[in-house]
This record gives structure tokens, C-alpha cells and sequence, in this order.
């Protein structure tokens, strides 16, 4: 009986670990931006991990993997990606695709009887190192910003046709790809470490996403005037920095209070001319606010840019700035969240419903499928650091719901 | 009649505009810390401004310049520096140099009787391009900071070493000449720009300064805990770069009420890991407060770090700090005040007594002389800037003023 297939965690682990050595750098952490040399090593070690699990490999010219069981037809999709953050950790993304790999490869060596075929996949760059986050989703269901990689700026500095030099992609394979046909996609599923502190708080192995909170990027600077430091009187300066400094606090107070559950962070911060002796001219930052309400997402906008405008007014500034990314909040379908919880009700797994601050490709593929993403506890919340880890028997149950949920999908 | 000896603008005026345009840079400003090879040309051509004067050339281990008109003796001394921030302006420091240089040469055209030598003198380094503020007056009066001349790093990123190389000077000419036995001064005068708006809202031309504030700089830290900025809710972040937010409104609010006069600036802000979706795990920041009184200046620094401390400990955060440099207060010696307000009355040139948030060289010279600085309006107080400026006509006061006390001093 179909329902009573287990993954093989010891299988899976090794999978991990050997993912996690590729790109390992010296301070322990996984540096593995999409394209770079780790990440192509990394590319090539999956192709091969899921050619020898019997699966039809194909790759699309934004560089998705996917490994195919079963034939035609619309598939039930399963994966996260395998690039990471600068110096990050090794379960983030690739806990995801290879539980996904796991579960097809099981479901493969049992023979298993499925009505529609089932798919891994593992996106380009949800990262972000290249150009915004989720480069692979977006250029998979055709909602890449079209100008801005033509623009091609990365943050890691190079232009983005240069990290292609040498490839099999190039910028125009990738606006290809999202320029094609939506892809049929019956269901998506993708498992997660959580990132955050909540199931590792509360002591419960497996998380079920309802919510995937919105986010909205934007660069921002206040405009004063440069002074020196030891002859501008305090009362007539026009000190950028602390107009910052102000909306910082101010902002920080206004979403802990009017918007609690919703985020507000100010990550970045450069401050001109940047010596110790002249008052700031100009102050840079980076404004990311996040809520799982569309609601509140369109009122955080409104009070957030008033409560500058404000601040800048009140102390002779400027204030100006430009949306870098904005991603809606996602509601997973009913469907999905229902096969989810009982499938967990009937392992026997305890299990919380939580909204998943962090973004993830799975909200992506809701344009173009319903789709669920299932949390593993993430030991003191840590994230997008070498320290980042998981319990290997929270990852097992965790796997083995995306194993049954599967089952039940492609049935 | 000695009395009666004016200077010659014009001449004056050629000479600022001719060392104006060494060193000049793309943006218009000037460029020329010392050392660089714009200082080498501007070195060259003040020796040679000085010999065709009559002046007697000589330079010192730490590169400082001196001409001399007089014989053997304690010479009243006067002067500033030539060396320049990075895209200054073409008067701080040049135009104090230069009416000095006026001075002695009308002095010795006029034949003037006088009991004691005069000398200019152009200081290296005022700028603390190099290695803190002051490095050849400094090293004049034996007050260098020899640990860190040896350590030799400096705020343009080459060390100190690698400057000096192909000059005719070296770490250890510049420490021989602070091991050298105290000069002998008779006194200290220097003209400035203000670099400041007092003189220019008040519509006064001639400054004389009555105390230089001394200043405090400081590199501290606010260091919390890095976490994803989309699953650390922010009841539970321990966000650093709000730590110095707070600190920075704090200590404004705190100097600007309770040290009415006094400065406090925070210049250059770094925060760690510095990323859209990371809460800040550090905030490092140049922290400098100044004040024209030692019982202040102590005050300011028990407050300021007690405020510190108690805003980390509030935020769960910690908070480390270093000292980089301090001067202390200086008041300047009543019989150069007595000189300069009696000149200035027969002059008949309108005055204000004035504190120089400023650092200079003069501050630095009171340890070995009695020392006295006049100041010159700068429109719209602006200072290090190419936009920084004077008018020709305050100029002449100025120097006037500044010839009539060294020949009182000198008498």
C-alpha cells in the first residue's frame, strides 16, 4: 500500500552532506550564488544524482533542474533550489530539493501507482545574488521583471551576461524561457527549513504554511547638508543620519504596535561624506517591510512613506526613494493546506500552522499552480549563516509528509 | 612709522590663486593631503615663494617649512598649513599661510626694526590625512603619538611608509624630529578661515578667537545578533543598528539641552551583516563631541558612554568603544588676546570674540608658546568643501590685523 512508503533518511543525510561540501568555504559556511563555479559543480552533481534515481532530467534556459517520474501530462511538482546566500548554511534550499529527489526516488523504487507524473525541480538564484530574488521561479511561470535583467546589475557586482560567460544560458535564454507558454503544473510542494524561531520554540517537528508574507524592497535616502563637524551649532544642522535615526525608531515602533506580526527592517545603511568630523550630507539605507496581509502590506506602504516625508519636513530634509522588489502575500490554497494536515493527522506527526515570513519560490508557482510549502524547525532560528542546521528526525517526518502529500496529489 | 605697514592684497591674492591650482581637482575642489605629489609641487613652490621674499628656508624632519626674517633668537611665529582634505577648498589653511607670508615680506620690505625674528612656518599634515590630526606641528612641540606614527596607518589606505617613500622624509626623520629638544617660541599666531557661520550671520569681518574647543574621537560599536528579517519578529530582535538609532537621537538631545555649545557628531556609520533581509548584528560608527570647556569635555564623555551602556543593556545589546584621538580645550594666553583686540581697535576694524569649534594648529602649539588665531568669515559657514570661501576684503583686515600684532609681538 502506496500510503506506507518512508523515505530512507540515512540516503537522504548523505545527499546533504555531499551537496554541502561543494562550495564550502573557509569560514564553514556555503557560498554558492547561482553560476558560480561551486554552483555549476553543484549543478552537475545533481543532474547525476537524479539520472542515477531514474528520473528524466531536462533543464530550461533560466537553468531550473527538473527530474521527471512518470510521463506525460500535467505534474505534480516538488522542489526549492540548490544556490545559497554568501556565506550561508547548507539545509536552506537544498533540504528542500533533496527531500523532493528523496521522495520521487522511493516512490520510484516501490513502483508506486501515480495518475499524473511527478517532477523535482531545483529554481535558479532564489537568493537573489543575480537580479532580485527568484530568478528561476519567475523566468518558469514568465513573471521576470524584463527590464531589469536586460539591465543586468547583479549584486554581487558583475554584470549579470559576464556570471553567464561560459554557461549554457545567456541573458536571452532566460527572457525566453519566461517568455513561453505558462507551464501546465498540476500542484507545487516545497519543503523548507523554517528560518525562524517559532517551531523550535514551540517544540513541534513539522510547520504547515497558510501564509506566505509579502515583502517590499526599496532604496532610501534622506538629504541633508554636509557640515563640519566642530562649527555647525547642533540646532542649525541638517544631519541626514539622524533623520534616519528617527525613522528607524519611529518605524520600528509603529509596526511592533499598529502592525504586530508584521516586519520592518532597515539592513543596509551608508552615510555621506562618511568622515569623523563632518555632519552627514546624505543617508542611504535599505527599507524591507513585510506582512502576511495584503491589507496591511498597502497600509504599511502609506504610513511608512508619510511617517518619512514627516520626519523630513521636521528636521529640513529630504526624503527619497524607489522600489527595488514587492512580492504579494500568498494564502496557500485550501486543497493543498487540507492534504497537508491530513496527511500529518495520519502519521501521526504533531504539527503548527504558521505564516512563513521568508519568501519562497512556492509563492512564485501560485501564479501558476496551487501550491504548500512544509517548515522544518530551525534550531535557534538561525538563517543565511554557516550555523544554520536542522534535527535529522524533524527533517525525516518533514519528508515523509511531502512523500504522502505527493502520493495523494498525484493519485 | 611701523604702525602703518599694510599689506598688498593683490600680491596676496596671486599667491592664493596660484597655489590654488596645484592640486586642483576633476570636481573643481582642491586634492592635496600631504605628501601627495600635488603637496611636493606645493612645497616646492612655497620654498620658492619664500626665498624670493628674502626668507631664510629651512625645513624639518617632519616636513614642516619655515622662513625666516631676522636673525638668531625665539622668533614670533606665524602660520598654518597648505595641505588640504581630499576635495577641499583652496582657503583652509592656504590663505593663513600665504597673509603670514605677506606679512614677513612687507615687514622686511619696510626695513621694520624688530627685537625679535619673525618666521612663517607651514605646518604638514593638519588635516590628519596620515596619522591623526596635526602630524607635523605635533611633531614640532614633541607631541606625537609615536605607537602610532610606527603602526603607520593612514586614512588614505597606503601606509604611512609607502607615502613617505621617494620623499626626504621617513618615519624616522618625522619621530627624530619629535625626540628633539622643545623649540623656542616667543609666540604662536595664525590666521583661519572660520570654517563656521558665526562671523558671517553676524556681519562682523574679523574674528579673534578666545578658545579652541578641544574634541574627542571615538570608534565604537553597538553589536546585538544578526537574524532573517522576515522570521525574527521584532519583539525578540536584538537589532544593533536600532541601538545606535537611539544613541544617536539620545546623545543630540542631551549635548543640544544640557552642553548648549557643545558638539556632537556622528560621522561614518557601517552596519554588519549589511543586507535587504538581514537584521543588523552590528553597527559600528565614528563618534566625536567637542566643547571649548574641560569640565565639559570630561562631562560629555562620563554621559555619553553611561547613555551608551544603558541603551545597550536596554536593548540586549553590547557596546565597545576605543579612543582614536583627543585634544584638550585651549584658552588662549591673555597678553595675545590684550595684542589682538588693541590692534584690531586701532584698526578700527569691527570684531567678535569667538570660540573655534575647529581644531588647530595653533591649539597644538600653545604647549610650546603662547598662541592666538584670527579668523577670517567664510560665507555660509561652509567649510572642506570646494565651495568653501572668503571675501578678498575681510581677507585684508585680517592680515592687516595679523601684520600690526607681529610687530607688536615682535617689538
Amino acid at each position: 500500500m502506496s500510503g506506507d512508503i518512508r523515505i530512507d533518511l540515512s540516503r537522504l543525510r548523505r545527499d546533504i552532506e555531499d551537496l554541502g561540501r561543494i562550495g564550502c568555504d573557509v569560514s564553514g559556511g556555503v557560498s554558492r550564488p547561482s553560476f558560480s563555479p561551486a554552483d555549476l559543480e553543484a549543478r552537475a552533481w545533481f543532474k547525476d544524482r537524479l539520472a542515477s534515481a531514474g528520473l528524466a532530467v531536462r533543464q530550461d534556459g533560466a537553468g531550473n533542474i527538473f527530474g521527471r517520474l512518470g510521463g506525460e501530462g500535467r505534474p505534480v511538482m516538488t522542489g526549492s533550489h540548490i544556490d545559497t546566500v554568501l556565506n550561508g548554511g547548507m539545509f536552506d534550499g537544498a533540504a528542500g530539493v533533496l527531500s523532493s529527489l528523496e521522495c520521487l526516488r522511493r516512490i520510484g523504487e516501490e513502483k508506486a501507482r501515480l495518475a499524473k507524473p511527478l517532477e523535482v525541480v531545483s529554481f535558479t538564484d532564489e537568493e537573489g545574488n543575480l537580479c532580485g530574488d527568484f530568478l528561476g521561479s519567475r523566468a518558469f511561470t514568465g513573471q521576470l521583471n524584463r527590464a531589469e535583467v536586460e539591465r543586468g546589475l547583479t549584486q554581487l557586482g558583475l554584470p549579470l551576461a559576464d556570471i553567464l560567460q561560459g554557461t549554457e544560458f545567456s541573458l536571452e535564454s532566460i527572457l525566453e524561457t519566461n517568455a513561453s507558454a505558462a507551464p501546465a503544473v498540476e500542484a507545487f510542494l516545497e519543503l523548507h527549513v523554517e528560518q525562524g524561531p517559532t517551531l523550535d520554540d514551540e517544540g513541534v517537528p513539522v510547520g504547515i504554511v497558510d501564509r506566505i508574507a509579502g515583502k517590499h524592497y526599496r532604496l532610501c535616502s534622506f538629504l541633508g547638508k554636509a557640515g563640519h563637524a566642530g562649527t555647525t551649532p547642533i540646532e542649525l544642522r541638517q544631519d541626514a543620519f539622524l533623520g534616519l535615526a528617527d525613522f528607524a525608531l519611529r518605524s520600528t515602533q509603529h509596526v511592533a504596535t499598529r502592525h504586530y506580526g508584521s516586519f520592518v527592517t532597515i539592513g543596509r545603511v551608508a552615510v555621506r561624506p562618511g568622515a569623523f568630523s563632518i555632519v552627514p550630507g546624505q543617508a542611504d539605507f535599505t527599507l524591507e517591510f513585510r506582512s502576511a496581509s495584503p491589507g496591511t502590506m498597502a497600509a504599511l506602504e502609506t504610513e511608512l512613506f508619510a511617517l518619512a516625508e514627516d520626519i523630513a519636513r521636521t528636521r529640513g530634509l529630504a526624503f527619497v526613494s524607489k522600489v527595488v522588489d514587492a512580492t504579494t502575500p500568498l494564502a496557500v490554497a485550501p486543497r493543498i493546506l487540507d492534504v497537508l494536515t491530513e496527511e500529518c493527522g495520519r502519521l501521526g506527526f504533531p504539527f503548527l500552522k504558521l505564516t512563513s515570513g521568508a519568501g519562497h519560490d512556492a509563492q512564485i508557482l501560485a501564479a501558476a499552480a496551487d501550491s504548500g510549502m512544509i517548515f522544518v524547525p530551525s534550531p535557534d532560528g538561525l538563517s543565511h549563516s554557516p550555523k544554520e542546521c536542522l534535527r535529522w528526525d524533524d527533517l525525516e517526518k518533514g519528508a515523509n509528509l511531502l512523500l504522502a502529500s505527493l502520493l495523494r496529489l498525484a493519485a
